[in-house]
Formats: structure tokens, C-alpha cells, sequence
């Protein structure tokens, strides 16, 4: 029963009021339930920045990939056509999800450590066939890249197709002009940079292009515009909602308003991830981005050059100690990750650095 | 921040322990979460009787809604048809499911205070085109009514056809063969008779039947074989799993073999019930159901005939005393419901009989 501090990019470390947000048990159709959904679907929306009187939260049971195909599947019309920029897995989890619900989908492909070229997203968008649809990842959670969600956003908007962004590990952590870059449909989910726990996702969706889903949804669970009807109409969610989340996450809005919303959460984590960057660098890490493509998000390093260095044993090591990073993704490179969002802070990134220190002088890893 | 007891069908009372399970911040990847996540399965398998050997675990991310869909949409065919016995809500949503899923489903209506009749259904499957699978609820949440799915099963049995069960608010809560009914399929959810809060949903399938899911999913999110083969191969779920429900859930499998397993809780359940029914037809209500067809799970009342009963006064005036009921939903009949699951006991059902005895003077009700 060890508590440990997770440097990951979700389920994350979250406060102790966030946990005990959850000691109570709420009728789904309580008064008060309804209050906190509503407070958090308005909350959401005037996180979306300037131009957010056109938006609508919708919260969607599931993991932060449910959203994203409730987004697709419910937007997307048969016949419509989709185009996904891919630099990494998540990208690419969006073409695979498109192609399964039978969308016709092709997917424009960038090297996992460069951002996508919104020269080349315009390129592809017209070349051909014409796009209905667009798609891409903000902070691509792979690498920790950040992709130009502006300027792709412009391109698409120039083509008249619907922008639909993944903003899963960026969302209430990187400031984001949603109307300004353009974006119909954005997914984030509750266990990231709002702080919350694991148990739903939600989409910030431009009113009208909401309501040109009408008879659209390949799915009855995951029908983005039925599941906002019935927000909308009384309240609640059509089914069972994940009542705990749902006030953990009521609590976590509170407190990123607290820390001076979107702008004070991104100035700790890139305190978090500066630190994080001068201590690993110092023990001679490298990460794997050029640094003016990082993100504060999530960090990706290579493995050390030394022989004796398996990730498995580092992992279990730091885990024993309590601190708890994150394999690597790629599809090439041997690399590990080390997440800087969550309920953490630059003394924590010390105390992981202490720990990175031992592990690696136990192991004999020193140089 | 009135504490409530739920009076309903999930999310319902807890247990402070399962509220205190969720105190922790695990990653989806750590050693632990994935114990816990085998426990689980392992214990929900057990709780499937004689013959359970044959039944794989799946948990799926979102409500029971979302389980029912995965299976559905994982298990049926392209080409395949599906038999769907009505007498209630769930059924229908079942129905809904399907024809949104684009398979070739016929509804076998039954009266919503009848029970499904094993007869008809086979006689249904024997007409006409052949059926591949068939569906039903065992307790139709809509009511209370229990569903003879043994008898059921035997007649789906006898055509080859896949036979799939809504066990969301019995499974745990009321013995159930699950391999002696010819089960292929049976869904429920975290939040119903184990008692844990909502998150998840999960499925038993037979292990052969499952197998034979293979290319058929038509989401990735919902996709149940994919979700069986992830747990499989690394203990991990495919996409984040709601960690904090997970340990709630662990902490509640383990309440319900202290209590004596399935036998123990039913027990349990029936004296809240008996409590329920004595008490409330001393005030004078009358229930929907005929006595024999009334499951322990949920009771369905007439609203009484005096002009001045208001049922949001009554569900407001109790909800203000620290009693959560449920509507109604029947498509004719006004109607309220009293749930007699969760973490409450016969006593707490004489505590909120003397609160509907209150309401109703209260408002010059008794007569």
C-alpha cells in the first residue's frame, strides 16, 4: 500500500480533495449531481477560450479514446471523408478508428519527431478528392511533440472541412484558442491536465457543427449529439454516469481555477519539465525531441548507451522507491517517458532526480 | 453535503470501504493495478457457478450500456440475426442498439408485467428465417420482473444460436447458472449488486464463443475480443481504465465473499425486500408486479389515486430526509420505483419507511 507519485501521462497523481471528492455516493438523477455536471460542462466551455459562447461540453463515459470515436463516429457521415496528420500512436489510433467504422480515411505521414506540417496538411487537403473531415493530435502523448494546431487549423478552415483535434494531454494545461485555431470538435478526457480521475472524456463541439451530427452516429453508446440532447434536456446523462469522476472532476476544475487556470497550470509544468530537462541532461539522458518541438507535457528520453541498462529494472527500481515513469511508444527507437503533469511539483522532479541517481549507481550506470 | 442512502438501481450506497479503496493513484501499468485487475477477473468468473471454467472476464470501460453494446456489436455477424425478448426498457434498448449497429433484429414483445415465456420464444426462433443469436434481460430493471433464463436459455440451446443475457442488476445479486442457462454472453456493470461505483462495465463470455468474435467488432473502443486479448497478453487495458473504480471494485468482490458470496447477498436482499413490501402495502401502496414475478431487486409501485400525490413532492420530500427513490419508467403506467440493493439493510429500509410515513402526513396523504 506504498503511495506512489506518477510521472505518467494519465491516470495521474491527483490532490487529496480530488480523492475525496469521491467519498460519497450521489444519485445519478440527485439534485446536486445535476449541479456539478452542469457547473463542469461550463466550466469546460470557458476553458476553450475566447469565442467559447459557440461551444457545448459533452462528457462521454469511457477512457479518452471512447470520445474520440464517439467524435468521429458521430460526425463523420457516410460517404464523408477523412484526413488524419500522424506523427505518433495516437494519430494513428484516429485512422484506426475511422477505418473500423468504415470511413474513408487516409492518413498523411510525418516522422515521429517533427511536428506536422501544416504546409503539407493543405497540400493533402487539396489534392484530390475533397476532405469532409480533418483530424490531428495536439500533444502528441508518443513523444510529448506539439503539433501547430493553429496553422493546421487555418489550412483546414480554408477548405471548409470539419477540424477535429486530439487534445487529450493538452487540454486545461497548454493554452488553446479553440474557436481561433478553427477546431469543430476537441477531445480531452478527465485523468489529464484538469487533474481529474479516470472514468469519462469530453468534447468541446462547435454548436453548429453539433448539430449537423443529426442521424449520423454509427453507435448507440457513443452518440456524441444524442448523449448532448440528454445533457441538455434534464440534466443527466442517458446512462449511468461515473458519479466518483464526476465530482473528483468538479473539484479539479475548482482547482485549476484556483492555480490560475489554464496559464498558472502551464507555468508549473514547465517549471516541472525545466527541471525535469536540467536534471536528466545533467546525468547525461537525452531526450528525444528537439527541444523547441516539447511539450511540458510528457518527455521522451533515449535509453543510456550502457549495456547494463534495462528499462525494466530502472522501472521497477524508481517504482520501488515510489516514483513511477512511463515505457516508451515508438516505433523504432528505445526510449522511456517521464510525464510532468498531475499533482506535481519541481521539488517532486528533485526527488525523481534523487532516485534516477541512486537507481543508476546501484546499477553501476554511473559514468 | 447531506449524506443519502440510494434507494435505487446504480449507482447506489457503498460501503465506506469501497469509498476508501479509491484514496490511491495507481498507473494503469503498475504492478499492482494489473493484480487487481486479475483478481477481479478471476473472482467475476467464479461468481459464475458449475461449469465456469469455460467463461473469460472482460471489464469495459463506460456503463453497462457500453458493455451491452460491445458485446452485441463484437458478437454478431455480419449477415447474423438477432431474437431480442421485450417486456421492458432494457430490452428495447438492446433492440435499439442492434438496428443502430445495422443488424437484422426482431423485437419478441412481451406485457412489461409479464415475464419473457420460454414457449414463445422458441416458438419465435423456429419460425422463419434462422436466428443466430438471441438476447434477453434477466431482471428487467424497468420493474423488478425476473426473466426465466434458464428455461430461456434452454430454448435458444436447442436452435444453436448464441444466447446473450442483461444481468446488469441481478449478476451478483441473485444465483445464476450461467453455464447451466447455455450463457454465451452475460453483461453487467461495477455499480450494481457487487456494489462497487460506476466506471465499468464487464462481460462473461464463453471462452469458444468468444473466440468466434474474431474480425467481427465494428468499434475498436467496444471491441470485446480485442479487450480480452489485452488483459491477456500483459494484464493491461487497451485504453485508460478507470484505475480508482477498479480498486473500489476489488474492495467490493471481497465484501461480497465475506458476505457469503451471491447466496449470502440474496439473502440480504430479499429481507430488504420483504421489509420493503410489508411496509409499503401497510401504507396502502400496491405494486406494480405480481408477487411470483418480482425479483429482490427492485420494486415497482402504483402511485397512489389521492389527486393531491405529486411524485416529485414525494421523491423531493424524501430526498430532503436522506432518501434517494427512483422514478418510474414504464411506457404506460405512472409509477416509482424503490431499490433494495447496495450497501442497505433491513433496518435502513424501516428508517425510510418511517420517512414516506412523514412525507405522506406531511402532505395530508394518509388516510
Amino acid at each position: 500500500m506504498t503511495k506512489k507519485l506518477l510521472f505518467t501521462p494519465g491516470p495521474l497523481s491527483t490532490s487529496a480533495a480530488v480523492k475525496n471528492a469521491m467519498m460519497r455516493d450521489l444519485g445519478s438523477r440527485d439534485a446536486e449531481f445535476i449541479a456539478a455536471v452542469r457547473e463542469i460542462r461550463s466550466e469546460l466551455v470557458s476553458l476553450a477560450g475566447p469565442g467559447s459562447d459557440d461551444y457545448e461540453a459533452v462528457l462521454m463515459q469511457g477512457s479518452g479514446t471512447f470520445a474520440i470515436e464517439s467524435a468521429i463516429g458521430s460526425a463523420v457521415p457516410r460517404g464523408g471523408r477523412l484526413l488524419v496528420a500522424v506523427n505518433g500512436a495516437y494519430g494513428r489510433r484516429m485512422v484506426q478508428i475511422a477505418e473500423r467504422l468504415g470511413i474513408e480515411t487516409e492518413a498523411l505521414l510525418f516522422a515521429e519527431d517533427e511536428p506536422v506540417d501544416a504546409g503539407h496538411v493543405s497540400e493533402a487537403l487539396n489534392a484530390g478528392a475533397p476532405f469532409t473531415h480533418a483530424a490531428v493530435v495536439h500533444c502528441e502523448t508518443t513523444t510529448g511533440i506539439l503539433n501547430p494546431v493553429d496553422r493546421i487549423g487555418e489550412a483546414v478552415h480554408r477548405t471548409g472541412a470539419v477540424f477535429m483535434v486530439d487534445a487529450m494531454s493538452s487540454f486545461g494545461g497548454i493554452p488553446l484558442d479553440v474557436a481561433g485555431c478553427h477546431i469543430d470538435f476537441l477531445v480531452s478526457s478527465a485523468n489529464k491536465c484538469v487533474q481529474g480521475v479516470p472514468g469519462f472524456g469530453f468534447v468541446l463541439a462547435k454548436r453548429t457543427s453539433l448539430l449537423e451530427c443529426e442521424g449520423l452516429a454509427r453507435s448507440v453508446s457513443l452518440d456524441l449529439l444524442a448523449q448532448w440532447r440528454g445533457l441538455e434536456t434534464d440534466g443527466q446523462f442517458r446512462f449511468t454516469p461515473p458519479t466518483h469522476a464526476i465530482l473528483a472532476f468538479r473539484r479539479a476544475l475548482r482547482e485549476l481555477a484556483e492555480e490560475g487556470g489554464v496559464a498558472g497550470r502551464c507555468a508549473r509544468y514547465s517549471a516541472n519539465h525545466a527541471a525535469l530537462m536540467d536534471e536528466m541532461t545533467a546525468m547525461g539522458f537525452v531526450p528525444y525531441l528537439r527541444r523547441e518541438y516539447q511539450s511540458p507535457i510528457i518527455t521522451t528520453f533515449r535509453y543510456p548507451a550502457h549495456p547494463r541498462f534495462h528499462f525494466e529494472q530502472f522501472y521497477a527500481a524508481l517504482s520501488r522507491r515510489g516514483f513511477v515513469i512511463y515505457p516508451g511508444k515508438l516505433t523504432r527507437e528505445n526510449c522511456f517517458r517521464i510525464g510532468t503533469i498531475g499533482n506535481i511539483f519541481p521539488a517532486d522532479i528533485a526527488r525523481l532526480a534523487a532516485a534516477v541517481r541512486e537507481v543508476l549507481a546501484e546499477a553501476g550506470l554511473t559514468s
